[in-house]
């Protein structure tokens, strides 16, 4: 499924906000008859988008899956869409048997901002060393403890997760040159806004306010169970979850 | 100026409801400390976007006008934006003394909706004759009385325009061919919502609900001041108001 989450709480289903997984569990019940609780592969964050998330449920109904996407259109808000559905075994679990969730981070740097892009892209005209984000980046590949790349709230057992890659692509947008910056990150898992925050240090080397070598040091005091002053939280509007890979 | 129109009632002030005109008019009072009335060259409807949005305003303010769209990025919200401002002539009149508008609207043909468009192009993945729609549309150019592709409400003198381009173009999206269909269209200006319903005509004889030559037909029947059946009008998500020429 996919989704513009500039107008939820997140997708996790909270009382009294509007939440992808309410409004969705809300159009499920109301298609096969019964209440339904859905298990997403990724728990996005507040304003964060989604082009491929996986989410699984239990049904009793009679309706082929296949029919379930066309069904749910005319149920569902402009901005959540399921491409597909289909049976799969009943001890699935979209997130235990994930392999990896791949998000991106976009950032507008012209200084002529697009307007139709302002939900989707964060917009960064200042000035920032590129080489110095690609290079810093790298530095988050790998098995690592990402204890100073999370935010307060996160309840995982384990700060360790394995990142396989981390890299910054420049593209070219209606014959500007280099004018979207996108941040590809593919990991087995992610800790409360870890991305956002691995945005947010990247932008604040790259624009020269935390010295080259932030990355690798904050790594590096997690092992030793020490904090590490890290960049701020970027923008969830910019971070969506392209894609999550299974067996 | 830029906007995101899905927001707001249109662009001209109303009373009791937000439009474009209201917020930029307030953000401008704030900046420049005076009450500001603005003209725009194209009264966009609701929901109906702007890449080229041209208005003109008088100001008492010592401010340099090419000082005021970064002015207004903090008093304006994330769906307006302001490009450019610079002095003009005391009698400029963005209405009046525009050679040209362009407007273009965008359906998406494929299968599966990308999300992030959900705000700026009509889904509409049925069955449609493209060249058939190439050929109606041919028939608006020209100077042509367009009394019967006008909704009520409409208070112009003449209803007579100069269409000097209604194409449609094709175009790949991520790998998918011909999937994003375009329609451009140039006059020297249009009746209230013309160009939805033009689209709404083209799309009826597109899905041959409406028989080849309704375009013709009807622009005929309005000579002899004769009404026409024409399609609905299309939703207003599809459109943008592109580009204003002045001399």
């Amino acid at each position: 499924m996919q989704y513009d989450g500039t107008c939820y709480a997140g997708f996790q289903r909270q009382k009294d906000v509007v939440t992808v997984q309410g409004v969705l569990e809300d159009a499920l019940g109301r298609l096969l008859k019964h209440p339904v609780t859905v298990r997403a592969a990724g728990r996005t964050d507040s304003g964060v988008h989604a082009r491929g998330q996986v989410v699984a449920f239990n049904t009793i109904s009679s309706i082929p899956p296949g029919r379930i996407p066309k069904g749910l259109l005319g149920l569902l808000p402009d901005d959540i869409i399921v491409d597909w559905a289909g049976e799969i075994a009943l001890d699935f679990d979209p997130v235990k048997d994930a392999v990896s969730k791949t998000y991106c981070y976009r950032i507008w740097r012209g200084k002529r901002m697009p307007v139709m892009a302002h939900r989707y892209v964060l917009w960064y005209p200042g000035g920032l060393d590129y080489q110095l984000m690609v290079d810093e980046a790298l530095d988050f590949e790998g098995t690592r403890n990402f204890a100073n790349f999370r935010a307060l709230g996160s309840s995982a057992k384990t700060t360790v997760r394995r990142v396989t890659r981390a890299r910054w692509v420049q593209k070219d947008v209606g014959g500007q040159k280099n004018v979207l910056w996108e941040f590809w990150v593919t990991a087995d898992g992610f800790l409360y806004r870890m991305i956002r925050l691995m945005v947010g240090t990247l932008l604040d080397v790259g624009r020269g306010y935390l010295p080259a070598g932030t990355v690798r040091d904050a790594l590096k005091a997690a092992e030793s169970r020490n904090g590490f002053r890290v960049g701020k939280c970027a923008p969830g509007k910019g971070l969506c979850l392209e894609k999550v890979c299974f067996p």
